[in-house]
């Protein structure tokens, strides 16, 4: 199922959990591995003029893998209730199946904690502090890739670790990416359970200034590695309306 | 020639502005479109600690087009004495040799008036009022594709007009590229003398925090459009001294 804010719209009626819901989301088989991604188009018009001149219209969509649809896959997202003002994706390590531990769980429970996060003056608008409280808050054994952003005032800042991703589409043209890192093929960097892992130091931290009409993609690996981004800038471009392009 | 800064070197003697004294430069002939580029590690060493924590090695090289190697090419570059806290590459627009203008002009001055703006509190550490400002103050006839960074507390702030890029890569991989921006191909933005043109506002802006040990690759297009990032992040990995990655 798409769940679509057409843009202009400017405020999303609740949090979008989808690590609390995951039976809202159903799947689409035409990629063959997890594909979740967040569609935003920056637009002008805003609830709140005074706080921010820039707000995002949302689009998401959920694609688990075949063999996981009926658990809801192993990806987790979240958009805060503010025009997508906090955006978060996670995708648990599918490897933890292999020791009877469902990956879903550390990714769910970890976007739930950004979530809870939102609006804590502590977190300062700062991605990566999302990152490091939501980490140090989530009790489920196992272990996720992730990232966040966070739109204010135009500009959106961006942390990631592993190799969930994000992309900047302008005027037909991508104009910004971020990049995964990876200890070695397929094995990203990652936040885990486990004491020897990555930390909310090890993000890869960017910001990128947006204007009306940009669109951003974030996703997990499983859109970014299945599509190349030529084809994602000709889908956004030639679909102005977010639902058109998530769906 | 090359001119290269061995890490942890840290700061400058003085000002290495090439748009000035190209008669400093000489070309190698290996890669036959205008290629100049500049590397910088970040280092954990600093001439004020108290000032920033960390600072940049640089070294640098440009190689112009063969056919314009007794002029010196047609791109310019500016590095700030203060571990390249500023550091600005433009490349002039050739198309303007075929109305008797010699493009390296705009491109030079360009870099000249950047240079000059250094240290300005109007400038803010704001790479996009460093471009408004020199853009303000070129009157040559011409045009060119820039892009300045400015390096400060730990991150790199970056705005680039045009096809002019820049790479980080940290532990053998990419983590933060630019994206060319242009009109239709080979026609890309640019600042220019003419009315109609882009200005500091069609920049891309972006950020990129930093870590010791980064290496961030600047250049004009005649880089990046000759040598595949791969490339380019192979040869940094295996020459982890600059002077021996410029040459």
């Amino acid at each position: 199922m798409a769940i679509s804010i057409l843009r202009p719209s400017i405020s999303l009626p609740q949090h979008f959990l989808n690590s609390m819901n995951p039976q809202k989301f159903s799947s689409i088989s035409v990629i063959t591995k997890k594909h979740s991604f967040l569609h935003c188009v920056a637009s002008d018009s805003a609830p709140s003029p005074s706080r921010q001149e820039m707000s995002l219209s949302v689009g998401m969509y959920l694609i688990p893998h075949p063999n996981k649809v009926e658990k809801g896959g192993e990806d987790a997202f979240f958009v805060s209730s503010d025009n997508g003002e906090v955006i978060v994706v996670a995708d648990g390590v599918s490897g933890w199946a292999e020791k009877n531990v469902d990956p879903a769980l550390f990714s769910r429970e970890l976007v739930a904690n950004v979530s809870s996060l939102v609006g804590n003056v502590e977190v300062n608008d700062d991605p990566r502090i999302l990152i490091k409280g939501a980490h140090a808050a989530t009790s489920s054994i196992g272990s996720a890739t992730v990232i966040v952003s966070v739109f204010k005032n135009g500009i959106l800042k961006i942390a990631s670790v592993g190799d969930c991703g994000l992309r900047v589409i302008r005027k037909g043209q991508m104009i910004f990416s971020t990049f995964p890192l990876e200890h070695y093929f397929d094995c990203p960097y990652q936040l885990s359970s486990e004491a020897v892992t990555q930390t909310y130091l090890d993000a890869i931290v960017s910001t990128v200034n947006l204007q009306v009409g940009d669109t951003i993609i974030m996703g997990s690996d499983g859109l970014f590695d299945n599509i190349f981004d030529q084809e994602i800038v000709s889908v956004v471009t030639t679909n102005d309306d977010v639902s058109n392009t998530v769906v």
